[in-house]
């Protein structure tokens, strides 16, 4: 698979006071789409955590186009645009249907235990969708 | 001191699309507030930590009484009621000026790093309020 | 149905640095619970909203009995106790497999949008568990 | 003031199991950077609110170059870079003492209660940091 999709559904603590879904808790439901979309293509981040590799947000840009709602089902799509000697670049949108909510560009560092690069595992490459 | 005060003001990551603090959000004001009062008290659960003393929380019971508001600021007030053999209970309430929005009961349990219950280092019988 | 089931997987945003769930955040689960609980009987609280009836957390208990770990699936187990005229009484237990997580007693008043509590309307009662 | 310096001190609900501040909860603290740098500057962006007048957040960048650690007091540095006709560019960055943690853009539209976007008030411009 070289697309993740996973479903989220709004609930009240993705909201604020202005009615809508508060801008960081987006940034919650990309974490998910990220993790659900390396367990379906067989990496799991956190067996490498156990070793030792770690993978950290280095860089996010998020563009937001219109607001999610409370009760709002949304589907958060995934994939990886660039897998480089020590980062991996995701692309990844929420929408409601067809509209587009919002765009993220997210960059993961691959580090050891004391923070610092490292190269990443191999079987990364796998992620990347084709053009 | 045997009461702490904290001042803490309502932004937009502490409310819900009902207009109001998400309920689950004044638990986190509740946390600072018992981390301030034990520190103001010479008292450092994080270097306890350190030496493999925890604190976890056991049981918690909040009465909610009247939210709290965007922009508004408000008092965590914290006190200790009991100093027991493992375990240590606070009365916490959060109030608006004299208003009170809510009221709550938390027992922290001490434990090891195997999460088994321990006594409770001494030096906490101070934290205790006169009556 | 009598009873509601959840899945929730554990994320990073729901954990803290104690490595475990922050105790805040099952609340979240249990709001989820609650809400799925209700529409798997035909009831949209989002509906009543609409209309004016709000319903409000008046009281929570929690009691944790074992923590959650990053990666773990538990289940929110969520029935009705008792519908009161202007109360509904929530029984909710958080399970990882037949392991006993968490559990907790919620209470809603049925509001009007003045916050003055109204009665609970008919339906409720439908939602409370045979004996 | 051209610059506004927020002091946050970082508790257990802004971490995560890596051990450090999970990556959405830093755009809580730039959240209030904002909000209080505008309030310092004589601006109330929820007075503008009740007369129709929104700031919603279309863009973020957040380049993350050192962790953040629970007990740690940090800065929330917050200037304005550029008022445009319909926008605001903030620039902000998160320190502790002198070490750099976090670096970030965030563009503000001005909206009306339709979401449509609308001219910013003449006050703004007085937010702009001299060169």
């Amino acid at each position: 698979m070289t697309i993740g999709l996973l479903k989220k559904k709004i609930y009240y603590h993705d909201t604020d006071c202005g009615g809508v879904v508060y801008y960081a808790n987006y940034l919650k439901h990309l974490e998910e789409g990220r993790t659900e979309f390396c367990l379906e293509n067989g990496i799991n981040t956190q067996e490498y955590a156990r070793q030792g590799v770690w993978f950290v947000v280095a860089n996010i840009e998020v563009t937001y186009r219109a607001p999610a709602r409370y009760g709002e089902t949304v589907t958060v799509e995934t994939r990886v645009e660039k897998v480089g000697r020590t980062s991996i670049v995701f692309k990844q949108r929420i929408l409601r249907e067809a509209k587009l909510l919002l765009e993220s560009t997210v960059v993961w560092v691959c580090v050891n235990t004391e923070f610092k690069p490292r190269s990443v595992p191999e079987e990364f490459s796998r992620l990347v969708s084709a053009a």
